[in-house]
């Protein structure tokens, strides 16, 4: 029997938050053409240029974000059985802080619905197996914005009791102050708790500087910032949260983290080496308090890895960082379509994951059927 | 017989250079207390804090860091047969255009009568085996501030004429605007014309606010610029020159990246993705060349790896990505030495990598020699 495939990292842009977006005129938001050619989506500061006619800023938002449809069909076309489906970036974290929790509620529920709707469509009789439909889950948005963290807290709860959440997705901002910020404790304790996991996924990137500046940066399109911003910004953020002392505060913490991590699993041997040399740290006779647990630890016991890595060197490291029973299946689903595919091509950027993993381990080994779904099955209780 | 060791990243500031790093006063710069104690290297902007007296500023830089008797003890207590010593970070690149190839020259100069003198030293009829003596080897630095790119050109020939010369060190910053800059192109083609190994090493990191700003960035000592910051510009600069197609125009053009590649060989495949849906690039309609060759190509034929990375995880990955016959054993000396130690002791930060390299292989596989010392002493022709 082919082995069951869970995609837990696929994004989508629910009908609500589509109009919030429409709503607006400062990044993030959606702009509709006069001559009603595809939606534009103005995600990123640099995305938003003067220079540029509005009718063509930004990226194309087409069906594949908003319409649940295109993404079951694209599910179908790649063999994916079932989906955990999370709001994409930049999620909420833009609201003002007194309609972030509405926006959550209502975008939490959208999302809860859609996948009620869509199980109930694929097996009404609820049935079937996982193998034999097209099924949904998802993550939900926190209001990071409002006034007060507890606003936060009392969502993670709420979405406890919604049938199809299993975690919630961040961004690397938390309360606009990083992830290391200790006014996250409640959050952190709250998602401990409820035992929801957390799918980390970066937005930021880095600064223009870091490129050479944004005319360097923006030479090569969207390449550098997507290749390398975002998982060098996830790096950073996970790096924070263990200075900080957060994976030892709050030992089951469970983390999912895009990507692959970043770049965390290859760089976890110098991050420990640094810490060991670091005359700051309690340890080595300073007065900062420095984290307890190491990163390897922290890696086996507190951290997931989606296998959106591209190709077997980065899923090797991932492997003999994390453990191949912490690996999880994901496209990134609806970002990197082939660009001149036509409808019902397979996606390259799916197939490559799938062929990293495959050649990353022994035919005969049942990592392969784990990273796939398995992992996902048992880690997120999905049936 | 036990394996020949070959250290390939190990720094040196020559007598010449101290002398040069005393009489500046802006970074970097080397004071000397009044007391007698230790003298200070202030080699980073953040660490010129005026807030610390200068006595404190800043790190201490011992005898390691410039007399070569104590490195030729480092070596013996590690079993390090032969070392390619370099000049260490920021290198001539904050000199004074004219002053550029006067400094180089002597600094130059300097390191192949050290290695001259210490060959001598060790064998004196020259009649011992690279396995029976410690020996050394170097990289040149460059004049790159000088005002002509010529002059930089003529030191790579004048080097080459050195013979216990092996190739060049240089920084991420180029002439100034990265390594994607067209002005390079001579100096690119002086490496390859004479097979001039370059040995790529970080000093810039990120700017602050990638880390939150320099608040967030100190909380935890030189944690995050130094495991973060470091192998990020690493990663940064090579993408540049994959992108501008540098590898394209100078095929045989040899690097060795510091750290293992920084994170290229985990982020190659999601480079390589990026590079295939960037609708820029004219292979997919656009108008900006792109690169031409594939980032694993590249991996496998440009690009050689320390393996300066401190576990199995990114030791499988730069493995998958480059092969064990480009992977090079270094220590990083002399930064990085025990906190607490006593004259004498092992440094983990060398056993750390030991370790790894012995994890990663069977035992019965010639890549642990080939790492430790076999593919340096191929590839830089030592002997």
């Amino acid at each position: 029997m082919a082995p069951l495939i869970v995609d837990i990292h696929t994004h989508v842009y629910p009908p609500a938050y589509m109009e919030m977006l429409r709503g607006r005129k400062t990044v993030p938001y959606v702009h509709d053409p006069a001559d009603k050619s595809t939606p534009r989506l103005i995600i990123l500061s640099s995305d938003d240029d003067p220079s540029i006619p509005l009718d063509q800023r930004g990226r194309p938002v087409d069906a594949s974000y908003y319409d649940i449809d295109v993404k079951l069909a694209f599910m179908r076309r790649h063999g994916i059985n079932c989906s955990v489906i999370s709001l994409a970036n930049p999620w909420l974290d833009f609201l003002a802080p007194d309609e972030a929790q509405t926006w959550a509620e209502r975008i939490n529920n959208d999302i809860e619905a859609t996948c009620a709707r869509v199980n109930q469509t694929t097996d009404p009789d609820n049935t079937r197996t996982l193998h034999n439909k097209e099924t949904l889950f998802a993550f939900g948005a926190l209001p990071l914005s409002a006034p007060s963290p507890d606003i936060v807290v009392n969502e993670i709860k709420r979405l406890k009791t919604l049938p199809h959440l299993r975690g919630v997705i961040m961004g690397t901002s938390g309360l606009g102050a990083g992830l290391d910020d200790p006014r996250l404790d409640p959050i952190w304790g709250a998602l401990e708790e409820t035992e929801s996991l957390l799918f980390l996924h970066p937005h930021y990137g880095l600064p223009d500087e870091a490129f050479g500046g944004a005319e360097a940066m923006n030479r090569y399109g969207h390449v550098l910032p997507l290749a390398l911003g975002f998982p060098l910004e996830t790096t950073i953020a996970v790096t924070r949260m263990l200075l900080a002392g957060v994976f030892d505060r709050f030992p089951r913490l469970k983390i999912l983290l895009a990507h692959s991590g970043g770049t965390l699993p290859f760089l976890a041997g110098r991050i420990e080496s640094c810490i060991h040399h670091e005359r700051k740290f309690v340890a080595n006779g300073g007065d900062v308090a420095g984290p307890q647990r190491s990163v390897w630890e922290v890696l086996k016991t507190n951290i997931y890895l989606d296998a959106v890595v591209y190709g077997t060197a980065g899923l090797n490291a991932a492997m003999t960082a994390s453990g191949a029973d912490r690996l999880l299946f994901g496209t990134d689903h609806p970002f990197f379509p082939p660009l001149d595919g036509k409808e019902g091509d397979e996606w390259p950027s799916v197939t490559t994951n799938y062929k990293a993993i495959n050649d990353a381990f022994n035919t005969e080994d049942e990592s392969v059927a784990a990273v796939l779904g398995g992992n996902a099955a048992r880690i997120l209780n999905l049936k």
